[in-house]
């Protein structure tokens, strides 16, 4: 009976349960977690702040660990055979169904009304579906993944790393760009490091507190800013010393805060970019203080702005590639000492500490 | 001494005066007005509502006419040399320099900060600069465009004909989708006739008066609804029903007011596409009542969200061609019977006629 | 018993034979054929040109017909299940997995490894998979769609309608660009109706033979050419004078001669686009007549050559979508006076009149 | 007199002349030449294998220099004006004409009909117009840039890294892309190290000699391969190999020979891009042995090629931030132990050690 940490009810402390192992399917699998992720959502989750969350949960949606037993036949994208034994990572998004208006008409998949995600949108009632576990049911049709990365590489990426490659593949930067952040989160340290992969000439970012600043030059921003400190004029005077006057041709915002939407866009320069991937949780409409101008904030400036939600199984390769591979994995090697490791009985703290600011990114190791 | 139309200074009627006859630059040309288009902004203008206009101000950017006097030598885009004669209109946009960061990097040029507008940012002092007016003097590097079409078909489309088909061009229409157009003044009307043009399967339209939405439903638009006589609510149940409950595939904004621009993310489907092109002029932010969530409206949307501000030569040629064409011209013909012909001395009364919605589109024919 | 139509083997003709109604799986259904389409594909399938097609087999990819058996539960992409009697056509394509690199990482699922085609890769052992018939056995995952339009106008199309549409959306033809399009087959045809639907000035045509460029004129070309007639420097002096002496700004080759493709590059203007359509079945590589230069017809062109393969469900649903809206279908309807219909005894007639181009459009009526 | 070395005619050897220093017209400049490029044009200027170049002409079109002399006003593209003295380097294409079809309509400045490009299209008698030679007339309206680079780290790119650039900006590398170059000259260097920018997983490298692969393998390329040794089977199966199977993601062709664009198409992957930018100069038409089968090379394969022509000020601008940018520098920087210097009096030995490729790039020093 492997024992799991669930949140029972919103705004509930996490506590350990024992489940009984479920019957497997056919071409399904067990999976024995190594280390799973605690993250922003996680938090949200506990304190109740996400819709249809279906209570009692299991959190801890990407993870990595080893397939320990397999029914009938599960394959990877090759369409080679797992085998029990193999270390592998498993995509939370479980379900897109190839079979409806936005899979097949629109190809927005991740706007799928069928898609479900391991430990957010299946409950403990649909199984071993969450990653601070001992074990997770990988049900039929679950997208695994060979890896060959080690996994504290590929965790220090984590689930903000598909994220942000999406945010950034939809940033559309050109080399030389000069990109702005707004976020110092674990979504924006990965931004920044795929917009210097993908060819920005700089990487400036907006964020707080300190910890994370650090974090964020340590992944290879030229310039830090803490939000804290500086208002609005302040950050602007800042941006345009660094951008030629002009703003940032891309900014890219991951802050959680509805006003940073607004400042996104009079952040860029005429004419540029702006990627939207930190509203993932409904904090509102925009206050009177940010308001938004759509003539001098958007249609005069000849904006883009682009939302980005989820991301799909192309993402999460692309993430697992190019932590696996010694050249390019080198800034989530780096990474790496910013992990804070908990067992599972220790989840609450893991909740605080993250809630906090306190660690920049905390990992369940529950064996 | 030719005569023209001339606002004097902000909210002052428009008063008629003579101005001589300017002296030639080399390789620039005088040209006879035929026809000059009454627009939106031109109200605007008279409202003293647009920034850095120089005022007194002959206004009037889009024109008819013939070119009666040439100085050295002015050549169409294929490189041949215009004649005395010739019936042409000409870009109202002057001076896009192809020498600055934002023409020559960004490759942004509506956002070029040295571009003039006869008749908007050229005032009186600047020369014989609107097209309200007996004559205009054009000046070296001013883009001409012979004519083939009938006078008439081209100013039923305007100015906004080639900002509509920037907005349209922007909007990425695909065979087969279905598009809401907030507005039916000129640009709402021009984006009908093209997003069916792109392929659209159908186009809805929300505006008022009923006299325009007349003309929205002469241009192609298969439902229209009168804003002014249902709420947001209603407006959204009217556009589920006629999306297949999901929202419009494309929006096209061209409204002027600020609101529109978030019920413009509302009623469009996850993982579409809204082009903001009604916000040419401040209307202040959004009310706290239109209040912009960032993640209802647009993160989670995975929303597009483009500003499309001016037009270059691109759409102004594009734009004679097919009011040009026997078959691509009838649904400009079809709206000939909405121009409505003021004498020049007759101006004020055109801009009243305008600014309350009394007429769809307003010409002046100076002689 | 149904009777269906073989091709026993290659170079053999077609001869009837009658099959066992199958059993049927969970959410699978019989559909009862009212038209299947001949199309060229046909002809090579008959004279043995393809590769990897597993006779004795069925022809008839796309078909226009009635369910009247279901198991289980089959329902169209908005989630609504069939009913025995509805009216339907199904996708051709079956069994695309949403599983392997191609699908799920290049989102190329026209190239999935996977992917069979009722008509072509499945053969008779592998069921009652084509639609020369009385009926078709859709395996479970098959995907239908409820048929508004009247079966005529929508095989008017046939396959060669999401064919064309997927390559003219490759193609991002822009409002006023003018079209060539080299073939005057179906697809030719329906590439010419849809590229005037997505704004295109003008599409001109070269083809043979008269009777296929007649209804090439039917479907909107203002300009055609009889290959047959005019050699290679004579086909571009026309071209010159109908496209401003530049050359078209889009080509879509749709003729099944390699030699074409090279054409098609020749006879577009620089930093123009081709879109390659027409190359389905192995013809060998280009003669030396033809020789392909990559400098003149290439990289100093600064072209983008697009090839395009197979096409996907969106193509067909919105092949479905317009062709069953009363606006968008009446090129269609007009098609419907180049249908050929024979019964299922006269399949020979029908492929030796489709390989002789003496009808535009054959149907097998088997009922 | 400023000396200038001469071509005076196709396959005579480059002679030494005096020149008269220029009259300067208003807003033109003086360029001292600090260091001027020898690439694999000039060898085709001596071999007299370019059409339309007006011999004699001083050869050598991308220069680092100084502004010697200025009259009137010559500003950069921030508008500031430039003194005497200060170290530029210029575009050295001229009079794009920002007026004709091209430049306007399509967008396509790098096939402006009006364009000329010093040392190429420039020839003795348009005045100083290379850069093999102590100073350079810059007309009006040349596009100069500070240059806040290191000379030698600038010109270890040349006029190949814009035209890389170029190349990388069409072929839309993805993050986690595998790319293959084919050519190891100066412009595949730097398509290697631009890809790797871009975010390619990896870049193998097809080319010859031995010493250039060294470079490719230096400028980041995890694998090379000598095609002097490994007919086109070998290496088809080497790219297996190394691309799981599928072929490249991207191919980018960068070597002069025709069947180099075939064997482009064969190894990139189904539905991938290639990007033909190793066609400069006409080698004639492809070979019978290399030929070219639009089914299987081209449709089938569902690929993108794009010809890529000339590159634009944005590539040029683009060239010198990154290589002015210290982080960003680095493989440029590791490049300058391949510069070659020749003084003036030795072009001919630097356009021999260039055709014969015994140095990968060769730099004339005139002072």
């Amino acid at each position: 009976m492997p024992t799991v940490a669930v949140i029972p009810h919103p705004n509930a402390p996490v506590e350990l349960r024992e489940v009984p192992t479920p019957e497997l399917e056919r071409d399904s699998a067990l999976f024995d977690v190594d280390l799973s992720e605690v993250c922003g959502t996680d938090v949200y989750l506990q304190q109740g702040r996400l819709q249809g969350v279906p209570y009692p949960l299991v959190p801890g949606h990407v993870s990595v660990g080893r397939l320990s037993r397999i029914r009938g036949t599960l394959s990877d994208i090759e369409g080679r055979a797992f085998r029990e034994g193999d270390r592998v990572t498993f995509l939370d998004v479980h379900g897109t169904c190839n079979a409806c208006w936005y899979c097949l008409v629109a190809k927005a998949t991740t706007r799928c009304p069928n898609r479900k995600v391991y430990g957010i949108t299946y409950g403990l009632r649909d199984g071993l579906c969450g990653g601070w576990a001992e074990q997770v049911y990988l049900k039929p049709g679950t997208r695994c993944l060979r890896l060959a990365a080690e996994p504290e590489t590929f965790m220090a990426g984590g689930c903000a790393l598909p994220t942000a490659l999406h945010a950034v593949e939809r940033a559309e930067i050109a080399i030389g760009d000069r990109v702005l952040v707004l976020g110092s989160g674990p979504v924006g340290i990965n931004v920044i490091i795929l917009s210097l992969m993908r060819g920005a000439l700089s990487v400036i970012c907006i964020g707080a507190p300190m910890n994370r600043l650090a974090a964020a030059t340590q992944a290879g921003a030229s310039a830090v800013l803490n939000f804290e400190e500086h208002n609005e004029t302040e950050r602007w005077e800042w941006i345009l010393e660094l951008t030629n006057g002009r703003g940032a041709d891309v900014t890219i915002e991951a802050t959680g805060s509805p006003a940073a939407v607004v400042h996104a866009m009079r952040f860029t320069r005429d004419a540029g970019r702006v990627v939207v991937v930190g509203q993932y949780t409904d904090h509102g409409p925009l206050s009177t203080a940010a308001a938004f101008n759509p003539h001098l904030d958007l249609n005069k400036k000849h904006l883009d702005v682009r939302g980005c939600w989820g991301s799909d199984f192309s993402h999460f390769y692309r993430s697992a590639q190019i932590t696996s591979d010694p050249v390019r994995a080198a800034p989530w090697i780096s990474l790496q000492t910013n992990l804070s490791r908990y067992a599972l009985g220790d989840a609450n703290q893991a909740l605080a500490d993250v809630a906090e600011g306190r660690v920049l990114k905390a990992l369940i190791a529950p064996r």
